[in-house]
């Protein structure tokens, strides 16, 4: 399909990670229900991942506009679970340390989608591969390695100093990659992204993931956007993704 | 052997990778001699790849002292490979720049040793590995996916803008991946790259490859220093290197 349509061969694929290549909110469930119970603590670990994953948006913003530094999702993620906690009448201070890094890394531990692993294998035949995510390098690396995922390069936020949708955090990864926008397809199961993507100049895939957010999801069910690539799932994606095999010799391309 | 030792488990191995991950000088002499064949010029590949190689350090020199803005690898291997072909007579003016860069890629193509693959996928079961080159992102990228290096992670100079044997560039690496320097264990066949890392605080590892010079080699054919670990190639270190298995849960460790 993507060597049908104009433009430059399409080298590289990124992707975005939360929710189009892991489930987070399995994976965040999980770990809040197995914390609850070594703690004594009444918490529903799907609405407790809901809400933690709320204040993920708002918490990057000061760091959008510059109003704050850079700091890492990592630290986001603790900042965020304290309130969340707080919300629930506990205070962070009387649990050990070591038990909230744990819980901080349930982000680290997040399981992929069941064909994930399989269209990422197929894909990375003819492509480069790699996260394109909001996600520090650190929690992006120990995630791949722990569900398997098999990247050729691991782009994180900390690398790029920019969080999407800022323009600066496809560039930047473009760049990085010696490559120009017209030759990056980013796959992501949320239409902001792909819209903020293509404005860079990046070509497009649209990942459907209509359990995301749970039963309830009203968001994101079907593309909203001209995308150059519109698939089911990774391996469906995989198999749009038609052209010669990847190679690093560009002569004569 | 690293867990018979003091100090805190080793989370992640990074790998010198010219010369002790890949044989540059095989990758380099082969390109060229095709190069020369297709031009119709009188090369010596091996000995074109020598000289090539030997302006390697000087190049990076004025970016280490601040002399000179940071610029890429592949920026400096174009640099130094018109030298080159001045020094033979030849101006580049009059070569097709598609084939400049196809040589300059020759970096991005290089070979692994025999015993890289196999060595790297055994560690990987116990590490967290990647490389810690003087190479750009998109070289060593590039050079992974085509030689099957099967990193977890790649961090390219690019990203850390530093230069080895600078501190930022051992220190900038161990940051990223979330850990402390006594965490990370650099490998490399070059004694220097070995004291530089241990100065910033990380733990070593010598591999012994006695030919990548050459027959005439006659540096670092010996550790030269108490590393923590001593191995003839990567399987040997693999195999040294014991302990559990890597897990992404770090709780009770």
């Amino acid at each position: 399909m993507t060597t049908a349509q104009p433009g430059p061969r399409v080298e590289a694929v990124l992707f975005d990670t939360f929710g189009t290549v892991v489930d987070w909110r399995a994976g965040v469930a999980a770990a809040v229900d197995s914390f609850a119970e070594r703690h004594g603590l009444d918490l529903d670990g799907q609405d407790f991942a809901l809400r933690w994953r709320a204040r993920y948006q708002p918490s990057m913003e000061p760091v959008r506009t510059g109003a704050r530094e850079f700091v890492s999702l990592d630290v986001l993620h603790r900042e965020n679970l304290l309130e969340v906690l707080g919300e629930h009448g506990i205070d962070a201070g009387t649990i050990e340390p070591g038990e909230l890094t744990w819980l901080v890394e349930a982000w680290h531990r997040l399981p992929p989608w069941p064909d994930s692993v399989t269209g990422l294998r197929r894909l990375r035949e003819r492509a480069l591969i790699g996260p394109l995510s909001n996600g520090n390098l650190a929690l992006l690396a120990r995630m791949a390695k722990n569900a398997g995922l098999p990247w050729d390069v691991v782009l994180g936020s900390d690398v790029t100093r920019a969080y999407k949708p800022q323009p600066e955090s496809y560039l930047r990864a473009v760049s990085l990659l010696g490559l120009e926008p017209g030759e990056v397809m980013l796959a992501a199961a949320h239409n902001s992204d792909l819209h903020a993507a293509a404005s860079a100049g990046l070509r497009t895939a649209f990942v459907a993931r209509p359990s995301e957010f749970g039963p309830g999801q009203t968001t994101d069910l079907e593309p909203a956007g001209d995308w150059d690539l519109v698939a089911g799932d990774l391996v469906e994606l995989a198999d749009r993704f038609t052209g010669p095999a990847w190679s690093v010799d560009r002569r004569g391309r």
